[in-house]
C-alpha cells in the first residue's frame, strides 16, 4: 500500500483492530451463547421448495411477513413498528447512523456488550460508560448523574445483562427511562432464559425501543435481530437502513420458527435446566466464585491461580470458553456458554481438576 | 415522537427517505436486473443437512472457505485478499467507512449506481459527480480535471454502467487509476454479462480494487457480494466490517454456486441471447431510442410523449420496468431487465402497442 493512500483512511485506522474469532474447529464450543441443540432444517427446506423463495429474486426489502408475524406476536398495536437487522450488531450501527450528530452521546454501564462501545466509537460517536457495582447491579445515582452530566442520545441497557450474566432492576431501568431526553434501547437478547422483558412497558414510554435476537434461542446462523419501538422513531431509523439488508432464506426460516417456536421454547427450557445443574455442580468447586446467572452462560471467577491459566488449560483439552480478564471490571473472570449435558459435563471434569 | 427525541436525530433526517420499493406482486417484474431463472435449490439443501451447516451456531465470521473457493476461482496471489458483503451495498458502505476523515471526498461519474452517492452522504463523506458525455461515455478530460481539484479518496466506477448498460474504455478508466492518489473501486456488477473484466490489471495497479456481486447472475435471494485488492488495503477495510455479517445459509450457498457454477454461466449466456433478441426488436419500435447494452438491462428513451406514460400504462398490465426520467441526464428514459423470452415478449408487445 502506497504512502498516498494510507493518508486518505481514517485517522484511527492503525489503532482499530479486525475483530478476530478463535478457532473452534473440533472443539468443545461454550464460548459464544450459542444453543447447542442443531437445528433440524429439513422442514425449513420443504417451506423454501415451495417457490416461495425463488433466490434470483432479490428478498423482499421491507420484510413485511415478517414484520406482521413479530407484530402479532407481541401483540402490537398500531402505534409500534420494527425494523429487521443483519443481526443486533447492524441495529445498534442503525441507532448509532441515526443519531449521528456533532456532541450526541452514547452512555451504557459497563462492563457490557462491547459492540455498543465499538460501533459508537467507529462512527465517531461519544461513549462514556458508567461502572456497575461491585456486584454487577446498576449504580443507578451514578447512572442519573451521568445523565444529568450528558443528556445521552441512547442509552443502551442489556436485560439481562452480558457478561455479567445478571438481570438488572426493572425498577432502576424505570427511573433511567424517566429521567433521560433521548431513547433507552433495552436489549433483550438474553430475553427468553430470564422470563422478564420491557415490551409491556413500551406503551408506558414514548422512548423505550426493545431489541431481540434469535441468536441465542437457536438460529445464530441466520443473523437476524428485530428492533421494537415507536412507529416514527423506527421510521427514521428505518432511513439509514441499506435495501434488502435481509436475504431470502434468513427471512422465511424466522417466520417458520415463529410458526413452530414451540420446538425453540422447550430447547430454551432445557437449557435453562441445564443451566441451574450446571452453576450447582460450579457452586461446589471451591477456589471459583460462581456468579448469578439469568442467561444461558454463567460467569465466574478464579480465585486461585489466573484465569488466565485456566482458559489455556481448558484450551488445550479442546474445551473454548471466553476469557474475560482484559475487561476492566472482570479481571480473573471466565464465562461459559451452557452447551448440552455431555459438554456441560466434560467442562466441570476438567475445570475440577485444573482447579483443586 | 417527543420534541426531545427529535432534537437527539442527525440533523438531516427529515431530508432522508425510506427506500421505496414499488410493490411487485403478481407483476412481470423487469426492474431490478434479476436473473429471470429460478434457482433450483434443492442440491444446497443437500449440502445444508449434511451437518455442515448447523444453524444453531454462529457462522463462520471470516468466510473462511468460500474466500478460498473466490481467491482459486480468480487464481489471485498471495498478494490480494477479499472481503465479503451482505450484498454490494455493505462493501460501498465500508469503504465509505474505513475513508471517513474530514475533507475525503469521494468522486464518481454520473449518472451512475445510486447507492454511491446515497451511502457517501449518510456517511457524512463529501460526494462529487462527474457528467458522463452525452452518449454516456466517459468525459476522460473533465475526469483527469476532477481527479486533480478534489484529489479523492475513492472513485467508483461501475464497468459496466447502470443504469445506462454501457462499457466504459478500458484505457479511460487505466488513465484514471495512473491519475488518482486514492483508490479506484471498479464495480463489476454486471461483469459476467459484458465479458470483460480488470481482474487481471489488479497487478498493475496497487490502488485499484474489484467489486463483485452474486446478485446478477442467479442469486440475489442470499445478498453476496465481494471486493478483491491487495492485502493490506482489504485488512484495514475489514478492520470496519461487523463480525457475522455474512449467515451461513448464504456462504453455503455461495460456496456450492462456485463449485458447480456451469449452470450459471449457461444461464448468463442465455441471458446475453435474449439481451440481444430484445435490443433487436425494440430498435425496430419507432420513436424510442435504445442505447447499447453490455448488460442484461437495456436503457431506453421514449421519444414520442412521455416516460412517465409508458411506465404508468405499462404498469397497468402488470408490466414494471424501471423508470429513470427522474435521474438528471436520464429525461424521459426507462431501463427494462432482461427476462425470460416470454416476458421479453410480452414487454415487446405492450410497448409497441403503446408507442406506435
Amino acid at each position: 500500500m502506497s504512502k498516498k493512500i494510507e493518508d486518505f483512511f481514517r485517522s484511527d485506522i492503525d489503532t482499530l483492530n479486525e475483530y478476530k474469532i478463535l478457532d473452534s474447529k473440533k472443539m468443545i464450543k461454550l464460548d459464544a451463547m450459542e444453543n447447542p441443540f442443531d437445528l433440524n432444517v429439513n422442514f425449513e427446506i420443504k417451506g423454501l421448495s415451495s417457490g416461495s423463495a425463488s433466490l434470483n429474486r432479490y428478498p423482499d426489502a421491507e420484510c413485511e411477513n415478517l414484520r406482521k408475524k413479530l407484530h402479532n406476536k407481541y401483540k402490537l398495536s398500531n402505534k409500534y413498528d420494527l425494523i429487521i437487522g443483519n443481526g443486533s450488531d447492524e441495529l445498534i450501527q442503525l441507532l448509532c447512523l441515526a443519531f449521528l450528530k456533532k456532541d450526541n452521546v452514547i452512555l451504557c454501564p459497563e462492563p457490557s456488550f462491547s459492540m455498543y462501545k465499538k460501533i459508537s466509537q467507529v462512527l465517531g460517536l461519544s461513549f462514556k460508560g458508567v461502572p456497575l457495582l461491585k456486584d454487577f447491579s446498576l449504580d443507578i445515582k451514578l447512572m442519573l448523574i451521568k445523565i444529568e452530566e450528558f443528556n445521552p442520545a441512547i442509552i443502551f441497557l442489556a436485560f439481562p445483562n452480558n457478561p455479567t450474566a445478571n438481570l438488572w432492576s426493572k425498577k432502576d431501568i424505570d427511573l433511567i427511562i424517566k429521567k433521560t431526553n433521548g431513547i433507552v434501547v433495552v436489549d433483550e437478547a438474553y430475553g427468553s432464559f430470564s422470563g422478564e422483558s420491557f415490551i409491556d412497558e413500551i406503551d408506558n414510554y414514548e422512548n423505550l425501543l426493545v431489541m431481540k435476537t434469535v441468536s441465542k434461542i437457536g438460529l445464530a446462523g441466520i443473523r437476524l435481530g428485530y428492533l421494537i419501538g415507536e412507529r416514527n422513531i423506527i421510521k427514521n431509523i428505518n432511513k439509514l437502513r441499506l435495501p434488502f439488508n435481509i436475504n431470502t432464506l434468513s427471512q422465511k426460516i424466522s417466520e417458520l420458527s415463529i410458526e413452530n417456536n414451540n420446538y425453540l421454547e422447550i430447547q430454551t427450557k432445557e437449557i435453562i435446566r441445564l443451566k441451574e445443574l450446571l452453576v450447582y455442580k460450579m457452586m461446589n468447586i471451591d477456589k471459583i466464585k460462581v456468579y448469578e446467572s439469568k442467561t444461558n452462560f454463567i460467569l465466574f471467577k478464579v480465585l486461585s491461580g489466573t484465569a488466565n491459566d485456566v482458559f489455556t488449560s481448558l484450551l488445550s483439552e479442546k474445551i473454548l470458553i471466553k476469557n474475560m480478564n482484559d475487561t476492566p471490571g472482570l479481571e480473573n473472570c471466565l464465562r461459559v456458554t451452557v452447551g448440552s449435558e455431555k459438554e456441560n459435563n466434560l467442562f466441570i471434569q476438567s475445570l475440577k481438576n485444573l482447579i483443586i
